[in-house]
């Protein structure tokens, strides 16, 4: 086991994929204190992509964070740090305070491996702010090798605190997560590294395990899995299973005991089988998503129909 | 990937710990069939133990297999071959007809390393009657490793076929099953494999992963994962992930949305906090399902402090 992990427990952030961040106050704040006393190092709060940029017509605090609100919430840091993850092209610079003026510890840049320039460019001005940062290349699963490379040439020159790898579709296994490991260490041995998962093959926490113990620092995770489609790896395995000494999961249970349960009823995340199937085929999982919220649900045959027959298509953009 | 490598679904023996083998005639027949269809190698029908040994006074036809009436179930044998499995002291011998008269093809015996030298005293007499035979050896995370060099030392010299590493408490994880999987290999070197895993860490399919990549070559798993407690590695997961020119997920696809989805409505088993916590304990799931069985079965903070504080306890015989 590594002494320095570190777990991002993403449940506001990836959780609101699932129910558009449909979360109280009063939820966010027990799984702060909690995440807090359970010894989890950090919590991402939300995304802090500017409403105006995504034409929103509606407040969402988790969505577009703001530092006024967030003071509010959090009136008293301790000392689990706040994240936030902002998206290429959606995140305005002037939204961002100096971090001795913000709540936040963070900030987390994700992209595809194309943009992977324009990520830095967010990286270096956050940097500048004072900020920890971390670049996430998500969709590894289908990266071709030579942009990974052209992107490490770059990302070695950085002041990017962290790099992660990102299982967005949820296709990888242990081995290949150890695949991926080795490649980053070798080829970008200054930084950090990190890994986020997704648990369509049930392999979110097997795959997190691997990371770890070939040198993996940061480990996302979210509390029950509540992530988009599949979810993420659980919070509560990590707390309890990895041996640290300030980590302890009874406040995780409480969370989960309190709050979750009744959120899982409410909305739907976790190994469900059009998932399962997205994963296998190494695609994103917004057809399944889609299918999952058809009066089609539970027709799994179908729906594997659908996406393997090359004819077939569940709408027209669907596979886009 | 192996191409050797054989499944063994365990839908009705091992999901019947979950609803006391409450499967009707019709979904044990769309269970065979469509894991014939599905190219699965082998199906345990249930266990093979006597009633009489067990005082039984209901009639429970998967627990106390009979050749006539499997015949009746499954009048066309396919592809897929049959197993059974039997526990010591619950067999009884005068039960079981020569090979060539029974619609059986496998008979499994499980056992607690202490009693090695009972189950290969079973293992023989199947042996001569003609069947294939494996040694499920139970709870392996608790095994002394003096007790296993002794066991081995008697599998070596027995005509069993499959030798099983069977994680009951779904304590183990991938580092763990290799460790294990690379320890039976070098001293039973001319014995076959197999691998028997619980999720109640959600590792049962990277569990599964791992011991095929290590050379183990009978693979468990049931439909959906339903199995005792956390149930087990799942039938779709392999049959969808390990590429084997004959596996296709889509029967399976079909047995779950036709019966799986109600089943786990009416009958519970899967990843649950309660069995999650028993399994980072290393400890038999019996107080987990007790406590799920009663009022406080979502009490979850006041479940692991009855299973952690060493002076409360669940009931008198709890921790037997």
């Amino acid at each position: 086991m590594q002494p320095n992990v570190k777990i991002i427990d993403c449940t506001i952030r990836d959780g609101g994929l699932v129910n558009n961040w449909d979360f109280s106050s009063e939820f966010v704040q027990d799984l702060y204190y909690g995440l807090d006393a359970a010894g989890v190092e950090y919590m991402e709060i939300g995304y802090k992509n500017s409403p105006k940029l995504l034409n929103a017509t509606e407040p969402n605090p988790w969505r577009f964070l703001d530092d006024n609100f967030l003071r509010e919430i959090i009136p008293e840091k301790k000392f689990t740090k706040l994240s936030a993850l902002v998206d290429i092209g959606r995140v305005d610079p002037n939204d961002i305070l100096p971090r001795e003026q913000s709540v936040l510890d963070m900030i987390r840049v994700a992209c595809y491996v194309r943009e992977v320039d324009k990520g830095l460019e967010l990286v270096q001005m956050f940097h500048e702010l004072g900020y920890e940062t971390s670049l996430n290349i998500m969709a590894l699963s289908s990266v071709p090798e030579h942009q990974l490379i052209e992107a490490f040439d770059m990302i070695r020159e950085s002041p990017v605190d962290v790099v992660y790898i990102v299982d967005s579709f949820g296709s990888l296994d242990p081995k290949d997560i150890e695949h991926q490991v080795k490649k980053f260490s070798e080829l970008i041995p200054n930084k950090q590294l990190g890994i986020h998962t997704h648990n369509n093959l049930q392999l979110a926490f097997a795959n997190t395990l691997t990371a770890m113990r070939n040198g993996v620092v940061f480990l996302d995770s979210s509390v029950y899995g509540m992530g988009r489609a599949a979810g993420n790896c659980h919070t509560e395995l990590l707390v309890g299973y990895i041996k640290k000494a300030n980590y302890n999961i009874e406040p995780v249970l409480h969370i989960i005991e309190k709050h979750m349960l009744n959120m899982r009823e409410k909305w739907e995340w976790g190994y469900i089988i059009p998932y399962m199937i997205s994963g296998i085929l190494n695609e994103h999982p917004r057809v399944a998503m889609a299918y999952r919220s058809s009066d089609d649900r539970d027709q799994f045959v179908n729906f594997y129909d659908q996406v393997t027959t090359p004819e077939a298509s569940l709408s027209p953009t669907s596979k886009s």
